[in-house]
């Protein structure tokens, strides 16, 4: 008799989305006429640069020629791409990279997914409180997360609440982690660590043989200086931390599919006997047996992010998103409420007035001014009276957006 | 302290096609000037069909425009081309499958390594002797494969020869297996089975409660009425089975990547306490936790398959090879040797003369007549003495190689 992986049957729904879709199809259904803007869901909305359209255009007709066709390519990624990504994203911030330690994806949510993989089932994970979803999902169903409680949380997962009293900045929780999943800038917060607090991770999983699994998946958008754009600015971080890199925020990719992992040949962790293992070895054989790489035709759609062109044009998609987020940010300030996030990240959090519920504001916001966000305690109990819009609208809708708080929204 | 996944550290490395790459480049060394015909790996080489290469064209223009760009897509792919998924491979073979039975992934290869996420630990696994190395170290990785021994067999994995003097055609191993991986046409051995053949594995799973992966990623190279396409062709198969396709060797998509994998309502396995437990809302999980999807310009690529050009174009894909896999088994039966396979798949499993050492005979024929195939030995301890050729070289090489086999090729 066949079994199942009974951890699944532990995971809720992916509840959050499908109530925000089908509350709002209700309101549509009874204003046919409203016209919703919707700074809910964090997907980008601008077309691709034309130096990616026209690398994948010449890679597209490279594939219908027997001379240039291509068949499997490596699973760890074509060295073109590999090369780029190491001189642009790392050596020009002083950081070294063997290229058999980047490993080319199909996405950061594959990756963030599938990195638990090479780990032991017994380890303590630690998140961010509130936290992008697939780092605990993921861990629930291989099942080292343990049963889920009436409050949502996970019996065996440490969470480290993020809330505007510790300024959005995760503490130590009281059991010790041995993974901690840290995403800067954050989604959904919008907040960022500086070099300093970041190094304060690094030196405690040096000190306690933890590992940092480290999404910066939204590194484009920083504009201040002292934020880490990766973790291995900070020194000793190459012994402990693995990094998830993204093409979709930072070139349009969401729908076009890549993204990269960096596994330093010295990050290792250990047997039960104590014996340290390299975890790139281990991560070069979950990708070798079960992926077989990004296509052709994106990965040169990936490269062409790095040409001159493509830096250019990736820099004014990123500006285009983060004036919106300025837009967004000081038009909520203006109207007197209280707002974080959106100067290094796509992403608003708001406080809601006087403690509301989150769904009571996503009730009202869409009742009195026709907008959709996202509910903060969607994404963890501590996101309870929070709020996320997202900078990815268009122009347009996003200034109308701003108007409606200001002239619908009855504060 | 973080503890790896042990499982990782009982696999083998991937020998087989690093020791033949290896065995080349020293005698590429020695001999410079040699003309290496490689008849061993199992990669397209013809380009992509016009059909294809016209529909990504117009999906890569579509994203450079603000109407027509794509973010996310759903996880499970595209409805247009599921519907003609549904159509086109199913429908058309009096199949009848739902929207949400079908989940467009990025490779066979990523489904059938993911799929068994789903499955309990304790599961016994069965799987033919040559095999497809995905299926048992994506197992081994979980933890459901026991040990290995001296032999390269697994203390928990339950292995059924196929040779030549069963035809190649898997009998139920003496362990109760609860998930049996059966591909048909075979890889490596191109054999098939028949209507009959493949019913009593149907029938043994309905009264056995188990579950049967098939991958089917070579059905477009079926040329005899008998050999099912499909699983679902037989009656019952909706309550036990889950086929992968892929149209990488369909139509070329090796590196371009896009796959599909049925998951029916009807297969359940269970929970400890006997619980029945639909599969299909189990993998959609898997998949809209840890996928997001395949990149909307590969699946307008595919969607183009379906196409009347679309259909043509890939016809005379699979015949070009299948005349390779022809001129191939014809030419080694001519001097004398004894082949299998080739007739529904662009593999040719031959047996060695003299019953030789599968590499013996790989360094005998890179020697004599500067041909690279593939030990049989390296898909498992019943491919000893059987070698692999496959049909997907030019036709050229393809002819050049049967003719060093009469002429240079001592036997």
């Amino acid at each position: 008799m066949a079994l199942i992986n009974e951890n699944y049957l532990k995971l809720h729904g992916s509840y959050l989305f499908a109530e925000i879709a089908k509350r709002v199809a209700k309101f549509k259904g009874e204003n046919p006429d409203a016209n919703v803007i919707r700074l809910g869901i964090g997907d980008v909305t601008r077309p691709l640069p034309d130096a990616i359209i026209q690398a994948m255009h010449k890679a597209v007709d490279e594939m219908a020629d027997e001379k240039t066709f291509r068949g499997y390519g490596p699973e760890q990624g074509y060295d073109f791409l590999i090369e780029k990504i190491i001189k642009n994203d790392y050596a020009a911030r002083g950081i070294h990279l063997g290229m058999d330690e980047v490993f080319v994806s199909d996405g950061a949510k594959s990756d963030c997914g599938n990195i638990q993989e090479i780990f032991g089932i017994d380890n303590i994970v630690a998140v961010t409180d509130p936290v992008y979803p697939v780092y605990v999902d993921s861990n629930a169903m291989a099942g080292r997360a343990g049963e889920i409680g009436a409050d949502g949380k996970w019996s065996r997962i440490a969470y480290m609440p993020c809330t505007s009293e510790n300024n959005f900045i995760p503490q130590l929780p009281q059991t010790r982690p041995d993974l901690i999943y840290l995403c800067f800038p954050n989604n959904p917060t919008g907040m960022t660590l500086s070099k300093d607090d970041l190094k304060k991770w690094v030196d405690y999983a040096r000190a306690n043989k933890s590992i940092i699994l480290f999404d910066s998946a939204y590194e484009a958008y920083i504009q201040e200086k002292d934020v880490p754009h990766s973790i291995y600015e900070i020194e000793g971080a190459r012994e402990v931390a693995i990094e998830f890199r993204s093409f979709s925020k930072t070139a349009g990719f969401t729908g076009t599919r890549c993204a990269y992992t960096i596994v330093p040949k010295e990050v290792e962790a250990y047997t039960e006997k104590g014996e340290a293992i390299p975890l790139n070895k281990l991560w070069n054989r979950r990708q070798t047996t079960k992926f077989n790489g990004v296509p052709y035709i994106i990965q040169r759609g990936a490269e062409a992010v790095y040409t001159e062109e493509g830096q250019k044009q990736i820099k004014e998609l990123v500006q285009y998103y983060m004036s919106n987020a300025k837009i967004i940010k000081e038009g909520l300030e203006s109207v007197g409420l209280k707002v974080f996030g959106g100067v290094n990240a796509p992403y608003i959090w708001l406080k809601t007035p006087n403690d509301m519920d989150s769904w009571d504001f996503f009730d009202k916001l869409l009742n009195e001014a026709n907008i959709v966000g996202t509910p903060g305690s969607g994404f963890g109990p501590s996101g309870k009276g929070y709020f996320r819009l997202t900078a990815f609208g268009n122009r347009e809708s996003t200034e109308e957006a701003v108007e409606r708080f200001r002239k619908k929204l009855k504060l």
